[in-house]
């Protein structure tokens, strides 16, 4: 899928009108649809539902000739597939009354007891299976997040960028997302403390910061072990509750892990992990770590989205982790998407003209490039896509409106030759931009 | 599982205090906890989302040597479970790099056109794949016509009783839920005419009617299909969208499927189909049918709260479509689920004392009883439980607060013999409550 086309243009051509339209819609803010009679009946919420323009991105990416460096897929190649079918099959077979069945709103205690042995792995060795509840992705765990705990106006902090499934799913509660400042490090101390004042002296009330700690969705930063403790003490001085949304943790390519958010404060951080990053996206299996008193509230609020998570899926994963070597896993798709990076970073060094900066990721699936100020990466899209590669233009990632000067590569799901070559197509089309500004 | 017990109360005794400790709460409106900063964190709408009576009863019911006529599950021994695990394993082994990753937020194109031949089984014959959205179960596409309609304070009509699941997500929205009059054939066109013209006299404002007119959960329960088309009118009249939910639709035990309410109405239906019922609910495979102008809008408020659909259950259900006789395992169902139903009847004949009257249902999976007025059937759970039965107090059903003379008993699950066992043993307790009446 990922191969390099011979000819970039010809790969072009076979882009769907379709998926260049949805794609033009993608930066739109509002969809443009006739006026109807069941206007009226709509949500003020509605209005802030917007497009993903990384969703579009990614249907346009699976088009062959292609190199596409936007989808943030993992690398599922490396699965034992044909262990995983029998051991589905097993489960159907021998447990299908089970498993095929609606099962308890929180999970099941299988899973939720060896989801702790997970997170002990991600540095937190104390959480009960009794705080953990279980939801369709970490994406749905966001979702009751922001349904417990925001009202219309209420102010979630973020990283600036942040990924863009929780930009959307706030929006749509009508939350007012505000970026925190950082640098190559993550989140500034100094610059969140006053970041909360000054939202507080505005009469803000500030419910949440959202972070992504380890490698950011779309930036790859990962925020220095010395900041974090003081990041909480700042939130909880503030009454704040952290949303540590860890995915990638485990993906660090080599050292130790620095702790979570989490490890030293259990009360004052909701903690969201997935199993669509180490094992399989396709089965949409989160969780949440829930502060004890918090937890009976986050858990009617999920059931109250979509019952139960699936019990097959469940049963799947818990098998995975029971009988499969899934740290040796882990060890394969660390070495894996280092390996990745390294030829990410080799071709940017080869071929970006002056004026690109980007950043040096210690694990997950993302390098985030910098352009000189003024120019906008959005219609660079279409010309990259002309030049047989895909990327996705920064303004997707940040609450502020208005046009960006990053993007985002994603070197997870692409071979290193492809990497290099995807690089070599868009060198000529960033060179080209820089030297219009 | 639901083996009648010898001794009654030797299998209320098996049961574990924490269970009846969590039916105890599941009574109260709120949950105590005690007083902790973080409350000051909490939204609105968060004081509004409710423990779930019915998913207690459903953890009770669990224990062995009781009657359960409480759980709504679908009988799932008659499916062919090694072949659906030799299918599972396929799909994995062969497909693996697609199911296991993430896909489209709307759903596979394949399943969404499956779903539209679905349809056309269940009386809709022009459905577009297009306008389909697959969710997390119905219960997801009822979060999302939330999100997408209801602000708080919007009314939804339904019926009363409705669906206890459907009442708890839309009040995590904080809307208005307000019960519409009906009888033994469903709702009275006349009273929801009237009850629109009152609610909108005070100052409401109504966004949808949220209805199950086929084989209601808890009643049992068929609109009658002359007034179907009225039904849709009146709301069209008054600016209101129908939300459908049509899960036991295919489950009429016999005869034709009366049209649903979308079958001619394509603008003024959102349609909500389910996997649940007629093939495995532990799978969470739903669906909505919106109408083609809101279709983006769903879709994307969708998309903002699951991300996308998981892609192996959509692949399963998608083999089971495909190659399996799926009609043939409904007919399947209808008789058995018709067989029992005749044995819930006939044993409430033979055992129940008077007073007590219940719906006879030509489809779907529950029976509704009535005791007299000034009898709250609540605490008859208890005293169920010691007699060695279960089932759901009517409150839960019901919009209103307060105590309920009503009771449901679900027979999809128990085989004739316990049916009638689990009857037996409930005769008493009512008769008691109502001689001391």
């Amino acid at each position: 899928m990922n191969t390099p086309a011979a000819g970039a243009n010809a790969a072009a051509e076979t882009l769907s009108e379709e998926a260049v339209d949805a794609l033009g819609r993608a930066h739109a803010t509002a969809t443009a649809t006739p006026p109807h009679r069941h206007d009226a009946l709509l949500s003020e919420r509605a209005a802030n539902i917007k497009q993903s323009a990384v969703r579009d991105v990614f249907e346009i990416s699976m088009q062959p000739g292609l190199v596409s460096l936007a989808g943030g897929n993992p690398y599922l190649q490396s699965l034992p597939l044909e262990r995983l079918g029998a051991t589905a099959a097993a489960i159907i077979a021998e447990h299908g009354l089970e498993a095929l069945q609606y099962g308890g709103g929180q999970g099941t205690l299988e899973l939720r007891t060896q989801i702790c042995e997970v997170m002990a792995a991600e540095g937190i060795p104390d959480a009960d299976p009794e705080n953990v509840v279980i939801t369709a992705g970490s994406q749905s765990a966001q979702d009751v997040a922001a349904k417990v705990f925001c009202n219309p106006g209420d102010v979630i902090l973020l990283e600036d960028p942040t990924y863009v499934g929780a930009l959307n799913t706030f929006e749509a509660y009508e939350v007012d997302v505000q970026p925190v400042a950082g640098d190559g490090h993550g989140i500034i101390p100094s610059l969140l403390r006053e970041r909360i004042a000054a939202l507080q002296a505005a009469g803000k009330r500030i419910k949440l910061l959202y972070t992504i700690p380890n490698f950011n969705n779309p930036s790859g930063v990962m925020l220095a072990p010395e900041r974090r403790q003081e990041i909480v003490d700042i939130c909880r001085e503030a009454n704040i509750l952290v949303v540590e949304d860890n995915p990638y943790g485990l993906l660090k390519f080599d050292g130790v892990l620095p702790a979570p958010l989490r490890a030293a404060n259990p009360e004052d951080v909701l903690y969201l992990g997935s199993f669509s990053k180490i094992f399989a996206p396709g089965l949409r299996i989160g969780w949440a770590l829930v502060p004890a008193h918090l937890k009976q509230r986050y858990y009617l609020a999920s059931e109250a989205v979509t019952l139960c998570p699936p019990t097959f899926n469940q049963m799947l994963v818990s098998d995975y982790l029971r009988n499969y070597d899934w740290m040796g896993q882990i060890s394969t798709y660390r070495k894996l998407y280092e390996e990745r990076c390294t030829a990410l970073l080799a071709a940017l060094d080869e071929f970006m003209p002056d004026g690109v900066t980007w950043t040096r990721p210690e694990g997950g699936f993302f390098v985030w490039l910098t352009l000189p100020e003024g120019i906008d990466t959005y219609p660079l899209l279409y010309k990259g896509i002309d030049a047989g590669v895909v990327f996705v233009p920064g303004a997707a990632f940040s609450a502020a409106e208005g046009p960006s000067n990053k993007l985002r590569l994603a070197f997870s799901a692409v071979p290193p030759e492809s990497l290099r070559e995807g690089v070599r197509r868009l060198a000529p089309v960033l060179a080209e931009a820089i030297a219009a500004n």
